[in-house]
């Protein structure tokens, strides 16, 4: 049913076979007592994952967006005041569901697609704007561009904001030090890093985030993002405890916990260098075959993916020739510069070979479409950056 | 690591293994064409499962609770009246839902746990109360009282109220005929008698269900279950063309296009009837075994489940020595009597010989506890139901 396409876009990812054995495994009561061990411990390793010790993990049936509208239905009551730290369409989409629920939402926007708001300017924002929420989005899935997250989160409880880092393109791939950077609530999608097909949305909600939450004076509106309804299922998982509200995806549980074992399996910080290296190398093939890259600067750059600029004389039609030669790339997805970009994604399982692969296929691409370069140009930058290490 | 046992409660059921190979497999892009062309499929399908030719179909990640929540924020308005025909905690529910969304809600009460309100009190509720909506629970999971669908949706449609239903527990294994019976929405989960496991929210929407929703005139308040968003990604998924809300769950929807078409595949009317079998084999032995059920009558019992009382001197202890025979049921959920019945789940690809083998562990239970019963009496009882056949 499923080709041989090796599928590198960022997200759902390639996942491992592990992880894809539990999906498929006979399903059992969401109240069995190895069910619930099993939801308890994933319960519990995502707050490793996180590096939220004190975190309250949150994980329901939905998608990133889901985890973005429970952030912002949860914390926000109408008239508050939130600053969306925005480097792309995932910052817009986070200043539309705060409005949603009520908040006056400023833009801190990058100058350009490919481009952060400068510090500074988040700095007076917040010093001037009296905002009861902050919002960054880690990486944005739209342009490839990581924002500082410690240095913004540090700004943000300077100035008494809740910081929420929307981490879907990142948590478990990039940096992410939830506790230690003073982040108040990080969510993300099953179906990126964190190495599971998608379908659940997660959070981790710290100490202030939660308090935030208790201490709402208006009802959270939206019925099925609603804490109230969860936290107690949640802590009755952790208690060993059969619980019930809406009956959970019981195979991408089992098959988060799955994978967030392989992730700590593999340790946070070797799986975080792993990725840095990774990026390095696909961005260096992709300097090496002459192409720019919509970040504007390589410090911005996430790890998690690389979006390329089509070279000169080069469209779309490329990713149908690098699809023939095995490999699944993505389109653009920033509006206003859609037509001149792709993306790699390269997350979570995604091994050298892996890199390899898809740089190879670049290359053939590039050559059925008549662009002119050294063959093997990306491959050997590639490959350099793996012999360093 | 899933134990053996037969899972037999009122969802998530045992899965057809084509089903569960599909929650295995490799996950592709979500807008791959092939991934297209199984979700375009799945849609069409889902209106042929439904019987709703003319519905929009919606499947979004999520739980049941899910598909409800999505029904009342896009069709209601705030200061709508809306009537919930209540037989049990699902209607409880719809209520607390609806109300979320400004609703006005009236109750129309079934008397006790295990009755159904009186054809005649709906009615004249109806007739007084200038509803927008109406909500039956088709088969309430909490009571298994099935509720005559077909005679409360003319009721509605004479009063011009749109007509809701939930059929979670129905869908796919009890009789519903949208189009026919004049039901503007249905809605399931995925884990019930559709047999794909939890995660899934699906809805069908009939014209006049759209109509209301295009004709608003206050916006929805909940972001992720608008369908705003979702109703371009379901038309561009039909018209085979790449779209993107949020990621849908790729291994889900591949899931749900197999089991729909084995249901296909069996023919609805056959799959109807072949409930009902079941349902009278499993009530016959729990009947030959000295067990009353929390239905009054057997006209009101639904078809995809059965509510037994525990005989005098059985309590909730039961369930584990049924367990230790290899078979799961569930414990009761009502909260007014909880602690008096259990339930056992007979939906989707629920065999003959899964019945003898649940009513087989059942008398091992029932002997484990000492209660005095024939051996043999409720596996003579049910086969004699498949014998006539």
């Amino acid at each position: 049913m499923k080709d041989r396409s090796l599928l590198m876009i960022p997200g759902p990812i390639e996942f491992a076979p592990e992880v894809l054995r539990a999906m498929g495994m006979a399903t059992t009561s969401h109240v069995a007592p190895n069910f619930i061990e099993v939801f308890a411990t994933a319960l519990d390793r995502l707050r490793e994952v996180f590096l939220a010790p004190n975190g309250q993990p949150f994980v329901v049936a939905g998608s990133g967006t889901l985890a973005m509208d429970m952030a912002a239905a949860n914390l926000v009551e109408p008239g508050d005041k939130a600053l969306v730290v925005n480097t792309g369409v995932f910052g817009d989409r986070f200043g539309e569901i705060l409005e949603r629920y009520g908040a006056q939402v400023t833009h801190a926007r990058a100058p350009r697609p490919g481009s952060v708001p400068e510090p500074g300017d988040v700095e007076a924002m917040l010093e001037d704007g009296h905002f009861r929420v902050m919002t960054v989005t880690q990486v944005d899935t739209s342009t490839g561009v990581a924002a500082d997250v410690k240095g913004l989160a540090a700004m943000g409880r300077e100035h008494d904001v809740l910081v929420v880092v929307d981490g879907v393109c990142s948590v478990a791939g990039e940096e992410l030090r939830q506790d230690a950077w003073g982040v108040d609530l990080a969510l993300t999608a099953s179906q990126k890093a964190i190495g599971v097909p998608p379908g659940l949305a997660l959070l981790v909600a710290g100490p202030r985030a939660m308090e935030a939450f208790h201490s709402r004076s208006a009802p959270v509106v939206n019925y099925y993002a609603d804490w109230s309804q969860w936290l107690p299922i949640m802590e009755a998982y952790e208690a060993r405890e059969p619980s019930y509200f809406g009956t959970p995806p019981v195979n991408l549980i089992w098959a988060l916990n799955t994978s967030l074992g392989l992730i700590l399996g593999e340790g946070l910080e070797a799986r975080f260098e792993r990725h840095r290296q990774v990026s390095r190398a696909v961005k260096a093939a992709v300097a090496a075959l002459g192409m720019t890259q919509v970040p504007v600067s390589g410090k911005i750059a996430a790890n998690t993916l690389t979006a390329p600029r089509f070279p000169d004389g080069v469209d779309g039609s490329l990713l149908a020739h690098v699809k023939r030669a095995g490999v699944i790339l993505a389109g653009g997805l920033h509006p206003e510069i859609k037509a001149e970009y792709f993306r790699i994604g390269h997350m979570g399982v995604v091994s050298g070979a892996d890199v390899l692969a898809t740089v190879g296929a670049l290359e053939q691409g590039l050559a059925g479409v008549g662009y002119e370069f050294q063959p093997g140009a990306g491959l050997t930058a590639a490959q350099e950056v793996f012999c360093e290490a």
